[in-house]
């Protein structure tokens, strides 16, 4: 009798979980959608997709999630594989891993989204061929995945680098930050609520030459000076919702050139246009990042094999967003 | 005829450059100390010593450099393995790796001198038994090494984390800082000069409980915050100058706590006590990890038999710190 060979993914985001069925070609067999409600409705939604699906095709061989957090990522922890203390009503302590070893039992990997989506870029989009690299989204929060010497970078626990703190832009002096908990950190003060708060209208809204986006440039710029600095990535991918505003790139990285402000020969001499950079792996890279970690799990490699064409990313972009 | 086995190693400062010949048992056989003049005299000295003394000893299988920086660590680099821009005259554009490659002709690897404090802390110190821990040295300059996954992190070049950004201390915000580039980075803040410019009179002649160590303390903390939510070490081992008042470590950790402000239930689960830590691989810990890494580099692991009372560390404190 042969081993399962197929590959489970979940994206678990606050407003819905993408879970997926896939071969170890990455084509996708079966997937779904479930509304985030309560861990006991979603959890048990998405376990139900797997065993219907698997039913159909064929065993699981692993379970790969990407998931919202914080998270409990270390294996020696009372909590490992749960959410913990997130402000989503009824998430603090949902116990993700617990559910799907209750009820799938295959070997499981649970990373961020964001690292997942990382993973998703170093293999079918702007960090292919790279060792080190940061994947930061700035949307409803501030999210940072780092990979590391070609894998993503756990660390005692996991990075939460949308929490750091940065010195106020100028001009922005006044304003409090919403972070709960540190008020002005990265994320309370440049997020998509952030700005919301700020100005009183979400980004969408404000005109391209707007104050505010000089502004925002300027915090995304610290935030990525900082990380050159700390991490010394090859690249810095930047995404989500507030980076729709397509000049903000050019902005962005000409507050960066002032702020590293010609220290370090070796710094200096980094094109910016080809390090701070769009994600270019699809709206589902976290999924196929996710894809790929099971997949990584199973045949301890990644799936260089698969192609961008005939990656899962192009398909579920298409079949996921408008489903 | 047998492969040479024995061991060099150079910690290359802006005042002395200290070269060992040691054994694959950790045991020095030669060592010197040579002042830091010009490049040509102060690497000519050093790479006669390593002629002289293997001359004695036998022949030398490896060398590895820990220095001071900016460095070219790209292999790719034109000038790789050079010291780059450094405010130090007639340093910008040392060739390190080509002079001993030139005179020695052995295998070679090059890294910062906190990478390799870093690896001396790993083995010996405070960093035993770690797989991810940040090693800050606050002095003249303010140098952070990083070693991640049980190895000292490179990127795509190496971090200079003392020259990240963060928010003012409340009561500094008149200060202009004196970092030659950034103003006001966490170098130009908050290194042994930044105080003694920012207060008149060195950190050592400051009264214990002067308003400075506080301030100091908060850029400290907001680095440790930083770094925690960045590269989310199991430890964070602060040395230096700086540090040897005593009393900081518990300002930095109070600091820390409130910055941190109980985010994320596994950050705030963390003992300060156990996480903000003096180093303890003693004063040559540099010159011990770049004797580490020159190990590495011919046996292609860690020389974990070396145990604190035979490692170099001790001698090396003694005898060199005091010649």
């Amino acid at each position: 009798m042969s081993q399962p060979q197929l590959l489970g993914a979940i994206e678990a985001g606050g407003t819905k979980f993408l879970c997926a069925l896939a071969d170890t070609d990455g084509t996708i067999l079966d997937e779904i959608r479930v509304p985030t409600t309560t861990p006991e409705e979603t959890l048990t939604a998405s376990s139900d997709f797997f065993l219907q699906a698997t039913a159909r095709h064929g065993p699981l061989a692993t379970l790969s999630i990407g998931s919202f957090g914080p998270l409990s990522l270390n294996q020696t922890a009372a909590d490992y594989g749960a959410i913990v203390s997130t402000p989503k009503p009824g998430w603090s302590g949902a116990d993700l891993l617990g559910h799907f070893r209750r009820t799938l039992g295959v070997p499981m990997a649970l990373d961020t989204d964001v690292n997942c989506a990382g993973v998703g870029e170093l293999l079918f989009g702007s960090g292919r061929g790279l060792d080190t690299f940061c994947y930061v989204t700035v949307g409803t929060g501030i999210g940072v995945g780092l990979v590391i010497g070609g894998v993503p970078h756990g660390g005692a626990n996991h990075p939460e680098a949308g929490h750091i703190r940065l010195p106020r832009a100028a001009g922005d002096e006044d304003f409090a930050g919403i972070c709960p908990y540190h008020g002005d950190c990265l994320e309370g003060m440049a997020s998509g609520p952030a700005m919301r708060a700020r100005w009183g209208m979400p980004g969408e809204l404000l005109e391209p030459n707007h104050a505010a986006w000089r502004i925002e440039a300027d915090y995304l710029a610290a935030l990525c000076a900082n990380l050159t600095y700390i991490v010394r990535p090859d690249r810095i991918i930047l995404g989500g919702g507030v980076m729709q505003n397509d000049a903000m790139y050019d902005h962005v990285r000409a507050a960066l050139r002032s702020k590293l402000a010609g220290y370090d020969a070796t710094v200096s001499a980094i094109d910016l246009d080809g390090y701070v950079v769009r994600p270019t792996a699809g709206a589902s890279a976290g999924l196929t990042g996710a894809l790929a970690i099971a997949f990584r799990l199973l045949k301890r490699r990644w799936p260089t094999h698969w192609t961008v064409g005939s990656a899962p990313a192009a398909a579920l972009a298409e079949n996921v967003s408008h489903g």
